[in-house]
């Protein structure tokens, strides 16, 4: 694992980064992504989704905030992506919330050549069928679990499975690396899963042979920014402005020595 | 009246807040929801309100940014909400500047059963036809006015009136409370409004049997906020990032000393 | 060049200026609005557009996140600005990157009565059709051709032009000034564009007769405002919160001897 040049080539190359994203964090991630080094653009028209994805390294696709016309867009710049061979990371937030939310999830995976699935437990355990089951074993605090649900959700699915939590679980179906950066601050700023699922597209558009890696390396670059925003953070606010600062400041000659993937 | 209660009862419970709000505030609300220590939601789709509203505390409908599709999804989560006893806020932003804005406010108060109605004199003045005779009260400063149209709000339309300004006034009809804390610098940042009825809603879910203290309650919280935000502040742009930890950071202990509601 | 004075009348009158504008930026532009002085409304449904834009000094029409109703609602925003003699900005964010952002704004300039064109050299060369020879000019690093194409947009669309970069040219065909304000970390945020844009607004607003230098004095002072805020910032996230600040901050008396417009 080397986030550090991953980092380092990103920050060469500026790959634009298009986002299908939701109305709460389009800030937000345009912010992260510009701050990390790449170049965002949101478009989310019918009429120019495909000609905007072939400009561009990756492509993240976000339910948080869906409707039928942007559900109608995200696959029709998903299957613009696929033929192109562009990465797709899909981050299905609030699937397991409403049936609409879950069936979007599903038709996407079903259309779309998803690269990379970036979610948290909940939503990826809905998506593989394990929704009761894993809950349960939430409940009873077992330690393994979120790292069989990525491998579980990479096989079944066919991508690379980024389950976030405490500590994150990225798999191909084969290997699970564990990430453990991050901060607790980051749990009380809206967007910032949905940050995380950018950053990965990011990675995905400097590396976008090595899935994996990428996805794994992302989760770590953006914790340790993470940790970094936390030092003088007084709170929420603070932090958020902080994480922008720290994500701009992320040494590529120290990222990989901090970035604690096993 | 206990604030801090609430706020203690708030943090514990963790309700979500839905929202269905406007484009230029959503990621604030959601974040000052966060940052207070509730689980905001935001959900617009027709398809999709009905279930995610069954699933809340609360339902805040802001009219910021409106629309057909979005005043359609407004009309049907607050049916919902009220068929399922939840507090619905109602923020009829910018009631009194445009007919569509007045016209819809009008409709979802006539459509769905409003508990809360979160306004500035004009856009509630608006709502019961006293908008002329208000403005002119307005011109020529009198004190007592905003009481009486809070107090003539709620008998009127049969819901607690919640009345923003310099100092706000909230009423059930029959009381009127009058609410003192708050700092100039919450009008140099837009969306401050909005915030509070999102708080509104916080409050509402964490004690949802009475109305009308759930209010006057978030907005002597949110007012402690504004001040403690405004200390350290060198304008909008840092005063509004210390608002996120300011919520953050209140204190159950001390809100009930701090809050100056008569 | 008077930007102290502008900014004098644009904070004694307030105008409100209307915003049509893409969904990344609308919480930033709106709060720029309010930072420097004036009053920010958000509205693009077809069915209020023109009632709201009678109450406006001047409307920023923004095609950063375009669709279908949005393009309808700026067009009859525009006719209504127009028709009222009220000055419209148009910031084609991404003319040149798909067909249908190009197509957009040619369509805006036929029908809408256009003040100022705020964009890059990319955007305005496209409009004007030179797209190719500007880039191929641009990468021998010519230092005239920003200037020449202003004052030919300016000439072949019969409005003021407003080429913003490392400096900024804004031109009404015959006259060309270049602005020298600014600083290198407006790059790392998104969205200063479109706060520029907005910023040329309110300073339409406030001299509606004079586009020419309301168009350089609003760079001028954002620029400014940019420069203030750089000075501690440790990086993308504390500059775009001393953005706000600054702005807020502005001093016209010192304004004038800060701005570089010749």
């Amino acid at each position: 694992m080397n986030p550090g040049d991953a980092l380092r080539r990103l920050r060469e190359r500026k790959p634009l980064v298009h986002q299908i994203t939701n109305y709460v964090v389009m800030n937000e991630t345009a912010n992260a992504t510009l701050a990390l080094g790449a170049l965002p653009v949101m478009a989310h028209a019918r009429e120019e989704v495909e000609e905007m994805v072939a400009l561009a390294g990756a492509l993240v696709l976000n339910i948080g905030t869906l409707s039928p016309p942007w559900v109608e867009a995200m696959i029709a710049a998903g299957k613009a992506a696929g033929a192109a061979g562009t990465p797709v990371v899909l981050d299905p937030v609030g699937a397991g919330a409403t049936r609409y939310r879950t069936d979007t999830a599903k038709r996407i995976l079903a259309e779309v050549d998803v690269t990379v699935l970036r979610g948290n437990q909940g939503e990826v355990a809905t998506l593989v069928g394990v929704a009761a089951e894993v809950r349960g074993v939430e409940s009873i605090g077992g330690a393994d679990e979120p790292a069989d649900l990525a491998r579980l959700a990479a096989r079944s699915l066919g991508l690379v499975a980024s389950v976030t939590g405490v500590v994150d679980h990225v798999s191909d179906g084969e290997r699970v690396f564990a990430v453990a950066n991050g901060h607790e601050l980051l749990a009380s700023v809206t967007g910032t899963g949905c940050m995380s699922s950018a950053i990965t597209g990011c990675f995905l558009a400097a590396k976008p042979d090595a899935p994996l890696a990428a996805a794994a390396e992302a989760l770590a670059a953006f914790g340790v920014a993470g940790e970094d925003a936390a030092r003088d953070a007084k709170g929420p606010g603070s932090f958020h402005v902080g994480l922008y600062d720290a994500l701009a400041a992320l040494d590529p000659a120290t990222l990989d020595g901090r970035a604690r993937i096993t």
